[in-house]
């Protein structure tokens, strides 16, 4: 009774519910995002821009700019276009297609700051446009140098992890244990992990959401490679259970792990899981350091996720 | 009288004086500021310049730097003016006010670093000023990259609350109660909140800030809603009151939120007060998640402040 | 005995030796930083030019930032010169300090990208110069927005402090007094302060550093003022002392502030000292808060270091 | 046996395995980075871009941009050149070199938005060119202001350390000492630092990482210098041993050394280590303080290594 309570308290610090949900849909998504939908919000505040351009891929990013450069351009072009052919001075008329063309260079010229002059402004109503147009520009520019910034200054999560977690045999029991290892040049000081053991309680008819022992959850510094070792002991909820067990319960293993970036000077948070179908049984890690001729340390990434056999206790 | 001493001292732990004040004005305004005036700085110093461009409405930074560059454009061209006709090559003149105008596009063009060149300056007078006014705008537009990205990196507080406390039935007793949710699509990791009841004491004619127990008061990450919860035992400071003592000692619910934003990467603080007439008796929430056919979870925030009656303990 | 170990181990806290000075000169200057020189690092080290860049005035870098400017633009200005008359186009031939001085706006225009093109290079040298001119003036005016931005990023230390401690009657003895306040509108969140006090030990001839316990080291947020209090009790160094073995000891309180700062997201610390002569007996502070006629609260920082006379116990 | 297993889960702190390897290089280069050499990673994965853009030094920083510059100038001029001699106005035919010349600096004019117009597009072909160069100009500039201010931003580590640690009589016993300071102007806050001594047991062949006490590991404030000692009491896993031990288990002395930094706003964390051959026996430091006449403190930091003899005990 006691027990179910603390298990009860538990699950909360997830600031999840422990609603019941017919079909099971992973909780953490593979991009480490929650897998929740909201709605309520005004229209605005749902978009959220700003995260939505710091964290969309650059190829994405700089097309985005690209095309309101491109789109700006396009209306100044009409604005000047609009003017008549005499707004602008030192162009050839040939065509109003021309005409048009000219307008979008000047435009093009004007909002770069670039200037060349041989295209430049004659009557009032281009020249003012031509000041609206290059301050525009420049704040453009500004703006676009704060999110670069803003883009870069954003830690990557350079944790690579285990394909799959395993069950392994560990001192006296077994344990469920992965790999996780720093991909980059950084160093991750004071890293820490987390794990929550999530799944489906038939009794209660609820999902429970129950942190986890650790062999060690905490080293000074991830230079290479982690090896998380969570031995099922008595004191674990997943004591004595089977893979049919973890598939009847919908298991779904929740890893958060921290730690502080050294190139990027930032605090980092991570966070995947594994599902049941992720986890093999009566597997161990393969070593994935090997022994060079000077002495140094070669880390082979390659066999993060790599496992043989080994029989359960 | 220990028990006085305790809360004594507790209710120092905010940083406010206790004085006595005949009408109550609440102590957090709405958008989480304190409700105080401050005297005795000199102009510059109560001026705050740096707080004000940071946390100025986007729409209100925008036109102040439009303003600034259109004054300084008017200074400038007024210069050039002065210079006289000759100064700045490439006009044609008609009237003094045409003379202006031109002087005036020269600055904008100057200023941005266009540089049509259509208008050039002719004068050592202007060229010199010109090499001035241009570097002006380089400083400027650094200065306004600066900012704007000072204005990005600032958590924006995507946090909202149920518009109203309510006292509810918990466990064998009532609990005080409000939910906060993430609007946001970015992750609050170990968010944390602290409530204090502030009220008046008759007996000794002060005001008392006191912290109280709350069910829960951390949560790993807030990826949606969660509901805060202090339950009114003996333990509480208002155990045994009724709305009416609530509106007699003038209660204000104090809350503070402070989370780790993984899109800002940075630690973020919240404020939000709750007057005695903002709190419903006798409520409870109603659920604010929804089953989805595909097994994830559907956050419903417009009824985050929803809810039906109860009966109180 | 074991007293003065604890003591000696104490006094190493701070990071400073205890060798005895035989005239006393203050540790912490009042802008915070160390009375102390240092030597023995090479002239690039001791340097230190991005501190410097950082931590000067508004104006002396703004005015270092023009006269890097204008120097670069001289060496430029003889660059051209050096390639004759024919280099730069659009010139008018009057005497050499006419040719110098276009070749001086040239540079101007080529820097700050502005190229009105009245001037425009001719020969290859100069197009190869002019091209390297603007490609230096856009990466300086890169580096001066970095600089610009590290300069806002950088928390101004809003505290203002009573300009005397006091000495003071609290509760059944006396207590060492002194008054900060927040100066700005920003809001500092977990506030915490530590003093230290430090003094002249004639028996074994070593300057001692000693925290001291105060009433309260903390606080939730700092919106106006805050009285720090150490009681001199029994377990004080400085129980049963006078005014007259105040300034025998030479005694230095040493106060150590820390806040998150909620404008600039950002940790702030700030040091202040106080010498034995500006330490005032017998005095309290008169109230800083003035009840409103609306109930808001008035701060009167005017009044921050005011006091009047106070028997002591 | 229990001290054993106690050993073996604290050198697992560090995040490394204790396998054995031959020749022993050392863990911590110079430059405070691992030793380690990794696999596994794809091309992209492995370059980590940003990492080296930041870290690299500023020599390299600007020879690269520079390069970069040229290299699209070159691009640039090479698709102006195809377009044929009318493309861009304003050229005087000679040969097909000036003509390329030409075009590379109609390119330079534009990419840097100088744009003097003297050179100046005449086809469409050139005038959209041109408009494409010019936004890639002001997007790369804007990315190098983004990076120059991500490497202001990262804190240098201004820690100098003596050039050998040393064993010297400490009380009744000895101590492992070593000697650092503070080079810069900056201010370090709550200065600490972990030891963790590493050595080559030879009964389990496995290399030890044993963290060691220190007499003190944490300072307030590191404005100076910090003597490091760690007591060789009986708890010392080096107790009893000799400069023969030293070498045979090949020990390494790993600093840790983690500090706020008060010009940078933020954390920051050093790493060194000592080599056997680096530690000296029956030594100690000389003092680096200095009494001046004006009662301040000189730190010679010339002194910071030197030692003179002294007999252990």
């Amino acid at each position: 009774m006691a027990q179910t309570r603390i298990r009860h308290r538990r699950s909360k610090e997830l600031g999840f519910g422990e609603k019941a949900y017919g079909k099971y849909t992973r909780l953490i998504k593979p991009d480490g995002n929650f897998n929740v939908k909201k709605s309520g919000l005004g229209f605005w505040q749902s978009l959220d821009i700003y995260h939505e351009l710091i964290s969309m891929k650059w190829l994405g990013f700089i097309g985005l700019i690209t095309l309101i450069f491109f789109l700006i351009n396009l209306l100044f072009a009409w604005l000047y276009y609009m003017a008549g052919f005499e707004g602008i001075s030192g162009q050839v008329f040939n065509s109003p297609a021309d005409h048009f063309l000219s307008s979008f260079y000047f435009s093009t010229q004007t909002i770069t700051t670039v200037g060349f002059g041989k295209l430049s402004p004659e009557s009032n109503y281009v020249s003012t446009l031509a000041a609206i147009e290059s301050f525009i520009g420049l704040l453009g520019f500004a703006l676009a140098t704060g999110l670069m910034f803003a883009r870069f200054s954003r830690p990557k999560k350079n944790i690579v992890y285990s394909e799959t977690a395993i069950i392994s045999p560990y001192k006296q029991n077994n344990a469920l244990m992965f790999r996780l290892a720093n991909s980059s040049k950084t160093r991750m000081i004071e890293s820490e992990v987390n794990v929550v053991i999530s799944y489906w309680d038939a009794k209660s008819d609820r999902r429970i959401f129950e942190p986890v022992d650790l062999e060690r959850d905490k080293i000074n510094f991830l230079s290479t490679t982690w090896t998380i070792v969570h031995p099922i002991t008595e004191n674990s909820p997943i004591y004595g259970w089977t893979a049919k067990n973890f598939e009847e319960c919908q298991v779904e293993v929740i890893v958060m792990f921290k730690a502080f970036d050294d190139t990027y000077v930032r605090q980092i948070y991570d966070r995947i899981s594994y599902l049941d179908e992720e986890i093999q049984w009566g597997r161990k890690f393969v070593p994935v350091y090997d022994k060079m001729d000077d002495g140094m340390m070669h880390v082979k990434l390659e066999r993060l996720g790599e496992t043989i056999e080994a029989a359960l206790n």
